[in-house]
Formats: structure tokens, sequence, C-alpha cells
């Protein structure tokens, strides 16, 4: 009996992040993508988001590696968590490894099997045939995957935008899409994230003119803050900046570290003569010099963050003009509009995405997403990179366009998604979700200790301390009282003392009660002082109370 | 000599919220709005945010009153807070008093001198004869000023926007700005929101052809969201909705507050026999049901999040459709886009602001600032309601209409503008600023208190306890270790057995020091222990020693 196709996501749907999806057919699984998500709001002290891999854990002697359409943190954050466990191969273009080997090296992996591959490349994993397939993305390097599987091809476009004027000339590789269509496509998982703008997202060399307009208007210095990993941007602010006859300085921990790889690589092409470092800047003339940073997202630390906060070396002043090329990742608006007002305050002309055509998407809109169903005429039809909305959306796309109901899946994380020639359903879910890793703890973190973290945050936290004599209950010392992120010890006084006195009775009664009642006479010391504090300042601490038992012998 | 003219600001530029200016002359103040700002994401636990009113507490015996543009939070909320020290009148509209009132009542405050304007009247205050002039923005009831002082008239906007088919039917009152800009105005205090958008802010109305679209293809139930306070946009709802054979249903309790309120005052006209209570609804079939309702921000326990996420009677179902008749006010984007999600995944049909026209803004945009520059004329111009880039930009586009550059100013919070007929500048400040209030304390809560909840939110707190003898040092009990928000305890009881481990030794070294070097002893256990949990965790805890003295003559 001829096994049946799985495909199976283990993040990037139901969220934009942590993108993962495994391909498996009879004893052979392959993986596209491995990326993390930055923690929400909620998940107070995470440092950041993984998928729960317990499946690839269970099924390790099948899985024949990682295919990695692109170099996000989103598509490749999750690797060295996953490479720790399962040391199979890894492939990708060659920008795409270079980030993959650079995030590794910070986690001291230096064993990974890192394969290097091009655009048109075919590789054999198992029993898939896998073809890289060339796309335009915010990122260079951006590849879609056709994953011939025995009972079909499987298309993964990855994270793809239709450009056909690109920055590297290359545009997607349209006609090896048409070729897998015209010879028949079983399935088709494509990126969601902008099925909500109609029409096409604007070639990125749209921009190019905005860059133009404003380095002709610019007197003093231009500071341009971008995604660092978007090369073809950086290309573009670059040849305008020396064409204006500026010279580059490039600013930002990320910024530096992927720059240098793309020239290394010759992704990125900047003459090394125009290059500057930032203490040559002094001997420039304002109209002269051009910086590229990070801080794009108003991230605190970042390059921009500390220029509009006068904690860089390199200070906006009056007359600087400031290009945010780039728009506000969802959750950062606020953190945007700060750097924002900071910079306008020192004097600065800032430009940013309500008033120009400074940033344009790397993903598709849907008419592009249309030309992509079209192209392939897929049997089935599986929505990814997209929270719930896009993915229905998406789904309802490809029903117009001629995708059957019942073979379009809007799935939840851990979906299996069963698929014959013929036939397709969602058959079960394997173990799925989030890790978060906080630290050195991976998945260690559940929502007790969140809850916590939640409670101290609103209100702080009292510790009502008492000292007793282990045998009798005789109150040794205290209560004192002790609080953080509460009130302010030094001028509430009269509160703490005030609460002494009220909790006194009952830090007493362990003397007179036997001492199976102790517990509960430690909830009441608790309900007591929660009481108290919330009649004093309807205020909610986290009441702690610590009961140290002194033995007798001392 | 004659008094100059100094007006100042108490809130409302540099940030959008707590809107609060300040009219002095001689020995007359009036107050114009009185706003709170809700906390931004570093002011943990924090409810709200009212302007510094020690100016005002200063020179009491000068407050003749409060001027109330309209009953937005952001120019009501901190009233109740000022009124307790201020007993003066309070000037402002039928509904803008209405909602004054309801505030006072939840805040016990009883004995109010609250004043009913209507736009046309004239009143005077010491020294300054005072027109409420008629605006419109997204709630009813909104008024700008025109404050005739001794040497000249002051024009302050309120929040607007030029509509000249209001829902009411009532537009702008033009002509009275253009009364006064022909006699000449001395100064011009105007909404700077929408100074980012070019064009004009579409009519109230425009939205009311989406309703009809939207109600004429809905088959089941209609689910309608929006802000409580915005009657127009209920009205239009409920006029289609009647308009389509539905009964009209309140959910959320701002929305019931006010709408009763409203339909009291004659500011809604809603027939009573179409309004419904739920547990009405069962009777009605589907397509006879528009539920209009709070949570329009995503806000939790608000009526929507409740409805999708089934925690309330009325739960989002396959067939429902749910209008989302708002736009995300900055900072609660994620809210809003997980309640779309949610409401999708219930199967319901949802109408945003990405996919259809349900929302216009109630702010001016450019070409309306400009019409008010223009009718008005002003002298001086003080852009106001407006993060700094707002202020900037508003205050350019002022000098392109003509008002001196030196002769705008773009203030921050306790700026002292100082004017004569001729003259204006900036003459210094007062003390003026945020008061953070949680739960009953003003004020009280610092900088050392938020570090310590950010702190605490991020790695929770690790107690060490000792319990030593008073005089002798000698260790009694302890170290024990307690923590919250830093590790699941039940799972790590190795780490914190040998967290006990690497402090004995420095809870043993009481005892063989003197008294005066205690206190080093205390830190050091502090410090080792950071040093400890981080090196075995990555995480940095706040780490609270708590040494217990113990007397002697127990």
């Amino acid at each position: 009996m001829a096994s049946k196709l799985k495909i199976i996501p283990l993040g990037g749907v139901g969220e934009i992040g942590k993108n993962m999806t495994v391909i498996e057919y009879g004893k052979d699984i392959v993986v596209v993508d491995c990326g993390l998500i930055f923690p929400d709001e909620e998940m107070l002290g995470i440092d950041l988001v993984i998928p729960d891999m317990s499946y690839l854990e269970k099924n390790i002697q099948k899985l024949r590696g990682f295919l990695i359409t692109h170099g996000h943190e989103d598509h490749i954050g999750a690797l060295p968590f996953a490479l720790r466990k399962f040391p199979v191969p890894v492939y990708g273009t060659k920008l795409t490894v270079a980030l993959i080997k650079h995030k590794l090296d910070e986690h001291h992996i230096t064993d990974a099997q890192l394969n290097q591959v091009s655009p048109g490349d075919t590789i054999r994993l198992g029993c898939f045939k896998i073809e890289f397939i060339k796309t335009c993305h915010s990122i260079a390097g951006a590849v879609a995957l056709a994953i011939t599987t025995p009972i079909g091809t499987v298309i993964h476009t990855g994270d793809f935008k239709v450009d056909y004027t690109p920055i590297d000339g290359e545009p997607m590789d349209i006609n090896r899409f048409a070729h897998y269509g015209s010879k028949g496509v079983l399935a088709l998982l494509s990126d969601s994230t902008n099925v909500e703008r109609a029409g096409h997202t604007l070639s990125e060399q749209e921009i190019g003119k905005t860059f133009e307009h404003y380095f002709d208007s610019a007197k003093g210095r231009v500071i341009v803050a971008s995604f660092a990993s978007n090369i073809y941007r950086i290309q573009q602010v670059a040849d305008v900046a020396i064409a204006h006859g500026r010279f580059i300085c490039f600013q930002g921990r990320s910024m530096l570290n992927i720059v240098g790889t793309a020239i290394e690589l010759g992704y990125l092409n900047i003459p090394s003569e125009k290059i500057v470092e930032m203490d040559r800047l002094r001997r420039l003339k304002d109209e002269q010099i051009c910086v590229i940073t990070t801080g794009s997202q108003g991230e605190q630390m970042s390059g921009l963050f500390r220029m509009a906060n006068a904690s860089h070396k390199l200070n906006i002043e009056k007359g600087d003009m400031v290009i945010i090329s780039a728009s506000a990742i969802p959750g950062n608006e606020k953190g945007v509009s700060r750097v924002i007002n900071q910079l306008f305050e020192r004097g600065a002309m800032v430009v940013y995405d309500r008033m120009a055509d400074v940033h344009v998407s790397g993903h598709a809109c849907c008419e592009e997403l249309k030309l992509m169903l079209n192209l392939t005429k897929p049997r089935f039809f599986i929505p990814v990179h997209g929270e719930y909305r896009h993915l229905y959306m998406h789904a309802m796309l490809a029903q117009e366009m001629g995708v059957e109901q019942e073979n379009t899946f809007v799935t939840n994380i851990g979906d299996v998604v069963e698929l014959t020639y013929k036939q397709g359903k969602i058959t079960g879910n394997v173990p799925a979700g989030s890790l978060m890793v906080d630290g050195l703890g991976i998945g260690d973190i559940g929502n007790v200790v969140l809850k916590d973290r939640k409670l101290l945050s609103e209100d702080g936290l009292v510790a009502v301390v008492i000292a007793l004599q282990k045998k009798t209950g005789k109150l040794l010392a205290g209560p004192e009282i002790i609080s953080r992120g509460f009130v302010y010890m030094r001028e509430s006084e009269e509160l703490i003392k005030d609460a002494r006195e009220a909790v006194k009775p009952l830090a007493e009664s362990f003397a007179t009660s036997p001492h199976s009642e102790w517990a509960g006479i430690k909830n009441s010391i608790r309900s007591a002082s929660r009481e108290f504090f919330y009649n004093k300042t309807k205020r909610n601490p986290m009441i702690l109370p610590v009961i140290v038992e002194v033995p007798d012998e001392h």
C-alpha cells in the first residue's frame, strides 16, 4: 500500500513567526524552515520563542534535513536549538548559509552540516527531490521549494513578492513555477502575510526615487535607518549616496555583521573606498556623510535609538536628515513613534512612512498571490505564514481561483494534513506548540511563573517575615514587612508600621495553636495582609509570608 | 502697567492625552480641559496618569473655572482629582456635563458646580469673556472656545474636524471663527492630531454607505463594535439596522452608560421599542438582531473581547457578521488583531478597517487645519493636542500660512508663553508633568518602584532567608530560598538546594564577624546569590536577602 504524504506545520500558521513545516512520506522527513518568534507582551521576561519539536524527536530516524528558504529570524532563528538535537544537513543559498553560520557561531555550534545551494539546483533527500527556485523578498537569496514526492510535487513559496525589476536584476523564476504547474502540482503552500492588501506590491526600485528626491534636497548629514538584512535597500541607499558625493558609514551591530558578510559574498556592491569608519567622519563635511544604521523599529539600544537619545558618539543634530526606511512591525508602533519625536526634538528633518514612499513590503499582495495560484494550479492548497485571518482569506482567494473548498486547509500548529494523489484531509494532530526560551531555560517557564511575573509587575511584592520557635510556635522576631515595587518604603513608614500591628496577633497565634493549624495561620496572614494593603492603597501586591522556624537546640 | 497674558500647557503637548491648558491674565485664571492619559507600557501597574497641577495649587485664588471642550477621557478624566483640590465651577455642553457628572458620581463627588452651556453662549469669568462655538468631533457636544482677554481673543479649537454634513445636521459654526478672525485673533491653539495627513477628513456620513452595504448582505446577526462615546456612529448603525428590520441590543458597561445618557438628553434618537435587552434576543431571529458593543480596541473584558472568547452569554457563532467600526489607537494594534483572528476562528465574517471604510477620524487633516488658520488669522500660534512631531509640523504649516516664525510656539508641558498684543515669547516654565495614579496613590509611585516592577516582571524574585541570633550572629535557621516568577520551584529542587549550599558559608560568617561588618555580609549574600543564579540560568532575578535577627532574651 502506498504511503500518504503528510504535511505538518510546527509553526508559522495562526501567527507570523517561527515558520517550520514538516513534509513526511514513508520513512523520510524534510523540514522547511526553522524559525523563532519574539515573545508577545504577555510573555514577561522571555527572550524568544521557538517551535515545540517533539514530533521530530520522536521521528529523528526519518529526518533527512532542513530546507531553509531565506535568512530571516522567523525562518532560521530556531536552528541552533534544532541542530543541537538533530545534527542533520541544512540546505540554503549562499547568504542564507552565511547568516546561519554566523548564528551557529554565536551558539558555539561548529559542526553543523551546512550545504550551500543555488537557485535552479536540485538535491535529493530520501524519497524527495527538491528544486530551489529563485524568488524575490526583502532579503537576498530567497528561494521557493519544489519538493517532488512519490505522489506529486509540493510547492512551498517561502516568503515572496513578484518583483519584475529587482535590485539584483534577477526577477522571480516564474517559468519554473509554470513548469511545475503544467506538469501538475499536488499542493501549494503559499505566503499569506499581505492577503489583506489588494493589488500588487511595489517594486523595491520604486523607493529609489524617494531616496533620490530627499538626497537631492539634503544639505547636512543623511542618516538612513533600515533592516540590516534588507541588502537591496542598503544597496539603493548606498548607490544614491555615492552619486551625491557622500561616503557611507554603517552603524549598529547587526548592520555591521550582515553588511560585512553581504559584501564578502558579493551580494552588496559598494566600493571599499566609499565606506568609512565612524572616527573618520570628523574629517568629512556634513554633506559628504551618509550613515546607514539599525533602529528602524525604535528598538532600545539600536543605533538610531541611541543617536536620538544622545547616548551615541554620533548624535543627531540640527541640520541632519533622518530617513526611516521601514514601516513599524505590529507591536513596535509606539517605539517607532517615540524615536521620530525625539529626532524632531533634536532638530532633525525626519522622513518616515506617513510622509513619503520610503518602504515597500517584501510580501506578495492579492494579485501576486493569484498569479502564484494560477501558475501552479495546485490540487491542494495550504496557506502558511499568516495569522488566522490571513490564512482564512488566502483560502477564500484560492477557492475563488478554482481550488476545491475541501482541498483547502486552514491549519493550526500540529495539524496533520494527509494527502493522497486524489484526497486530502486533516487526520489529527501531533504534539506541537511554543517553547519559551528564557536565559538557558528552554520550555521550563510555564504559566505559573508567567502569572507570578505579571502579578509582580503590576503591584510588586510584600514579604511578611516572622521567626518562630520551631517546637512551641513562640514568636521570636517580626512580623517584619519588606516590599519591592509596591510603595516607596521610606515614604510609607506609617503604612508599614500599621501593617505590622495588623498582622501581629496572627503571628502570635502560632504559639497558642497546635502545629496542625500552622498552615492555616500562614494563609490567614496572607489574606489579612492582602486585605489590609488593599483597603489602605487599593493595590494588590503579591503577599509572600516568610515563616522561619528556629530549631530549639540553639 | 498692563499685565501679560500667560498661556501654560499643563498637558496635551508632546503627547496625545491629558489635555489641560492654563490661560492667565492678572489675577484671573481659566483652565481649558482637564484630561487623563493612559499609562504607557513602561508604567507597570499604573492605572492612569494625570497632569501635575501644582501650579494651580499655588494660584488657587486666581482660579475662576474649568472650560471643558468635550467629554472624552483625555479632556475630562482628571476632573475628579482636580475638583477635590479646586472646587471651582466647570462649564461644558449638555452631554459633556452629563459625562462629567457620571464620572464624579463614580468618585463620590456630589458637590461640584457643573454649569451647562450651549454653543453660542457667552460667559464671563474674571476678566475673561468666553464664547462656546459649535464644532464637529467624534463625540457629540464638542465646542471650541473664543476666550476674549483684556489684550485680545484666544481661540482654542478643542478637538475638531470640519464636517459639512454631520449626523446631527449642525456643521461647525465656521462663521463665528470668521467673525473673530475679522476682528483680529491674538492667539490660536489648534488640534494637531492629524497634521500628518494630507487632504480633508471624510464626513461621518460617508461610512453610513459602508454600513448599508454590509447590512444588505448580512444574513445572520450583525455585531458592531465602536467607541461608546461616538454617538453619531451609533446613530448611523441604529438607523441602518432598523431600516433592515433589526432590533438593537447594546452591550458593554460604558456603552450602556453613555447610550442611556445620550438618549435621555436627546443626542441619540432610537425608538425605544427597537431596543431590546439581551435576554430578549432569544425570541428574535438572527436576521432581526443588531448588537452594538464596546471592544473596538480589543480591550480585555470588553463586550467584543468576551464574545470572541466564549466568555459572554452572547457568543460569536458561524453566520455572524462583526463590523469593527474603529481603527486601532497606537499601542492597541496587537490586541485588535488578536480579537479579529478569534472572531474569524469562531466562524464570523469580520469587517474591519483594512477591508472597508468602517471608520473616519474625528480630527482635522491638513486642509481643515489650513482652513482654521485662514479663518482666524492669528498673530500667535500654539499647536496643541499632539506629540512633538505633530506640533512641529503644525507650526510649519502655520508659518506657510503666514504666521511669523517667532510667533509660533512649539511648547513643552509647563512652558509659559507670555503674550502682549505685539510680542510673545516663552519666558520660563512652571512645575508641571505627570502624576501616576495607582490605586489610591496619586503621584506616590516613583522611578524606584517602577524600576523594581520592571525587574520583577523580567525574571521574578528570589528571597534568601536567614535567621540569626541578634547578639552573636549565630545562624539559627536558613538559608532558605523562596522564589516567585523565576523558576518553577517544584521542578528546580536541585538548583535551590545548590543555592542554599552556596550561600551557607556567608550566612555562617555573621557569627565570626563584628556587627559593623554585617551590612557588608548582607551585600555579599546578595551578590553571591545573583552570580550563582545567573551562572546556572542566565537569568537575573531580583535578590531579596531577608535577615531576621532573633533577640537573645527569648
